[in-house]
């Protein structure tokens, strides 16, 4: 309730401050038996960590999981799994001279208003270094998920300008963008490593596809499936808008476009179109779930801007440190890890209700 | 969990199908004191109601609101309140014929698979039916809203090719579209009418603006105020995509120019635009918050789709009966009564926490 | 969180007071395909209703039950399940002579102090009335139980001077006073009389049974099966203290007295005693569950008593009017019922998670 | 849901196994600008810790807090606050032998028949050592409840045949008892120290008083003061029973004898009895709540005792290794952190609610 939670049969609970002593999360619920290594967390760590590449904050985190309970012998026992990530190059001192003025784009006005006694070094609770702590927890979500069969993929399709075209999945990973097209990866990496020479940022687009997934997941009225995967993937704070299947794009088309035709055949029932992005009346209808995120430009630029001190006084500020001219590379995997998180939790949910004919 | 129920501190459970005997709510945590009457109710109802114009399915349905409890000597108690709304024109037999196909794009083939036992009269439960029930709970978070000093105002801003330019809010009520350009109104609803002759649908998209928010309501990290209305605002069947403030038109924004500057005067402090939709870091920022939602075209068409029976046999349809063939101007109160009941419930929620410095 | 809805996957979300229109219930997440009809729900209500022995009562209320949503054709259907029962007998005139005055023993004070605004007809939202609510809820409960071979009996033990010895537990339903003994039912049943002619009241003690447990249900470590339970009995307003098996005889007994042995047969393993009364380490063990509840004498009584005035005058009141003068008799329906729906829930959410080895 | 988190608006959720790497729990929910030290938490600590007496487990823990996150500059800045506490004297090869017998009295079955894999390494998550990241946790809500004029305290009322006389609060803190009178303490230690050396436990009741009470906490119907109360109680692990005021000796009084008499002056209105326990209606009315826990005989025995190993075969078994003869003066402390941290829920949601007349 007071927001640092998410899900119920299968939750997460999180902490941690951007230059406290570490951030972290508890995993409850997660069935007992399933094989889960410290690697498999990492991996997913190490793709969100910050120095990864030009285009991403030079911070240095080696961002190492611990896990501290709940895993026996290789295998989780069904007590909620303890997880801490020591944060190592906090470097506070950095963001003494931000105490007492708030950044245009940043958390640093509206916590103040609420909380009142804030914690301002690096954007405190309000960072996105919390993230980690949704990664790490997400990984072992996505571990549960792909034993049922079931993958996640995100991947950067629009940065700025560029609006990525010709997809291949497969070579996601292998450039600093995680953008499914080799050359268009190149030509934004350039655009963005140019846009931080000039102290500035750049939003773009990140999708996410799921796919191998079961019919009726989801639970209508008020948890359908869209609506939990919104909730998820908007609780991200750099992202601004979520669409499914064709999202924004549905409010031109005509019934007899958007409508998907359902056909049999030995392989099933499916959709010959998937304008709906693999949710019907709230419900996964086996189909690929695709979902759009709309993700803003870091508020971090060293452009001057207008802006307030905490005593009311109007002045210019331009935000110096160390800080991500791009983040779409960094929120895929963050995206996939919320995903993950709320689908694993409605799929326990589903499974614990026994319906019949 | 299974569903029907949201909001905590603030929440509303609902029930019934759309030719079942009744459809209604439990509104429970309205605080005591609360002036209340059933016109307060009933005046979003009729701003639902089916049959209302030329562009809305002919059912006829009153959606009379009986308030069964909480209420006393015209304020609230407390304690929870019941409502009801009989359902008069339920026709069941016009939907004996799709008790064994399943519709393309309606709720059929998935609550199938999930609940295997479906009441296929009209939809069941699946139908928008079920948003009557939200708009009565809906009208009682806008009473205590409005009791604060916040307003929340739902209209239509483009269907199909259409896109409205020169708004203005205060003729929204007075034309079939919930429009806020009467000349812009007078095309669409010629153009919709004519859809509905051709036996066709269309979507389009509605936008939702609240005034008069105070600052830091929301609550990170998981129940952002972005992440929370999204949820509640994805909930409505025919919604496809929700975007805050500049939304997915961020993708292609710098961070010079998406940032909104911090300006102080005597009114205050505030933002010299408002690029962020009146959300920052998941909290009000005092702005206006503005919120698109894409409305999807309905799915009941008269044309013929290929499909698929319950037993698995390919076939094609035709969907006869009383439809909406565009569900926009419909949507607008059902929007705003989701936001209330997700605003108010983080509105007590923040009030739990007396943070002080 | 206002506190009128228990349970998670299995909820019950309930309104009503003593003197409104009606008192009812949405019950939500029963799975689809359980054969339920208002015979089944009337069953439980009718053990509750006022007014069916000498000792109970004599206000006239049918308690009938209205189905109006989530059963199609015998079965349910997933689909939430609204529950009404209105309210024919209120004479609320009755009671305005109470408006002004605290009842000693009732929660005229501390919801005056809660709630500021407050309906006083009959205890309004603080009337033992609410419970047939909940009744209905669990009747739906009980069936789904019995289903899994799971059956529920609560019984008088003790009233005042009374312990209720050699007990029968096939005569209970034959008694005023749900006595699991008939000679000792007829001299408590006469005792009462006596009382209530007296214009005085009796507590009692209530003992549930529950059978055909399965082993491992229950959530440690904060929803243990006998945390879980215990909420749902001490949340019936009447009662103020619960145990488990030996429960507080457990005090005075050394570990080598409490421990139950476990053995091995071709049956499979149980405990050779039962002084955990079916529940170790907060999990069912297979054993029958045994729960005893304290139940306070009913608050009216027509003696004098001290009390204050609204105002805050010191004065003394005599309670007129139709009351119960020992509810041990009514509440065991209560008491069946609030246990099946947490016991359900709790089913449920053990389902959701395939835990394996 | 899978039950390792407790409360709402202030919720804890704990992680750990008793020979695991550590315990601990994220608090979230508490109010920015509560003023917090680490020795604020272990002072709670130190009272519940092994080795602290000659009638408790000779276990060697340090028991050292480490906090995570939440506190800023020496306050609570309303982020969630992460607690650890490393385990250090785990020794578990104590208890390999334990790894294919089940415990009379201990979760050892139950939790293999629900979670089939199980760390069984000193009870791992059923152990009782989950009870220090409750009383970590629990301190923070003694803290603020403190600064509310709240206090709670728990002391020991009964040991096997001994009942505590002419109690002196005072005092509890003076012996390894926690017992309320000198010199009974004296010779309930005296009686433990020869249970001990006969490798035999015993039970007892431990009594809670909460002192400083507003009007009017709790919500009805379903979370009342005392059903949310008994629940955070009845989740530890070695209470078989809770009761309020009078509790179970209410079962044999008359309405005219257990109806607290309502008095007014100049200090306010008060009762001038408490058979109530300070809790009516499901509210607090501002008079002490007096709550008794029984306490089962600690499980582990050196006695032989009848039991079944993992594949089913009958057997006899000693349990060795460290282990408490009488937990009593080790769940004075949980009994405070459960009822507080359940307190300041219901204090927070209270809050949420503007009631007015």
């Amino acid at each position: 309730m007071a927001g640092n939670q998410f899900g119920s049969l299968f939750s997460v609970t999180t902490f941690g401050e951007s230059h406290g002593e570490a951030i972290g999360a508890i995993v409850d619920g997660c069935p007992a038996g399933l094989p889960l290594s410290d690697a498999d967390i990492q991996h997913d760590l190490d793709r969100r960590r910050p120095g990864q590449s030009s285009v991403t904050t030079p911070r240095k985190e080696s961002d190492t999981i611990h896990v501290l309970s709940g895993v026996f012998n290789g295998k989780t026992t069904g007590a909620p799994i303890g997880l801490v990530i020591y944060n190592e190059n906090q470097q506070s001192k950095d963001y003494s001279h931000l105490e007492s003025v708030f950044r245009p784009g940043h958390a640093d006005y509206t916590y103040t208003q609420k909380y009142k006694h804030r914690d301002h070094r690096g954007g405190g609770r309000s960072s996105g270094r919390e993230t980690a702590a949704r990664v790490a927890a997400g990984a072992i979500a996505k571990q549960w998920l792909r034993q049922q069969g079931i993958q996640l993929q995100a991947y950067t399709i629009a940065v700025g300008p560029f609006t990525v075209t010709d997809m291949d999945l497969s070579v996601v990973e292998t450039n600093a963008i995680r953008c499914p097209n080799t050359q268009q990866a190149a030509e934004i990496q350039a655009y963005i490593e140019a846009l931080k020479e000039a102290g500035d940022s750049v939003g773009g687009i990140v999708q996410l596809r799921i796919t191998g997934m079961p019919v009726g997941i989801g639970e209508p009225c008020f948890d359908k499936l869209d609506a939990v995967l919104g909730h998820a993937i908007l609780s991200i704070g750099t992202i601004k808008g979520v669409e499914f299947g064709d999202g924004f794009a549905t409010a031109r088309l005509l019934g007899s476009e958007s409508n998907d035709p359902l056909h049999s055949n030995e392989a099933g029932i499916h959709t010959t179109s998937n304008h709906a992005g693999g949710i019907v009346g709230g419900l996964s209808n086996g189909e690929a779930i695709v979902v759009n995120a709309s993700v803003k430009a870091p508020s971090s630029i060293q452009k001057n801007q207008e802006t307030v001190t905490r005593d009311g006084e109007n002045t210019t500020l331009s935000v110096t440190g160390r800080h991500d001219p791009c983040i779409c590379p960094r929120v895929g995997p963050v995206l996939e890890a919320m995903a993950a998180i709320a689908l694993m939790d409605l799929m326990l949910i589903h499974s614990g209700y026994p319906h019949r004919e």
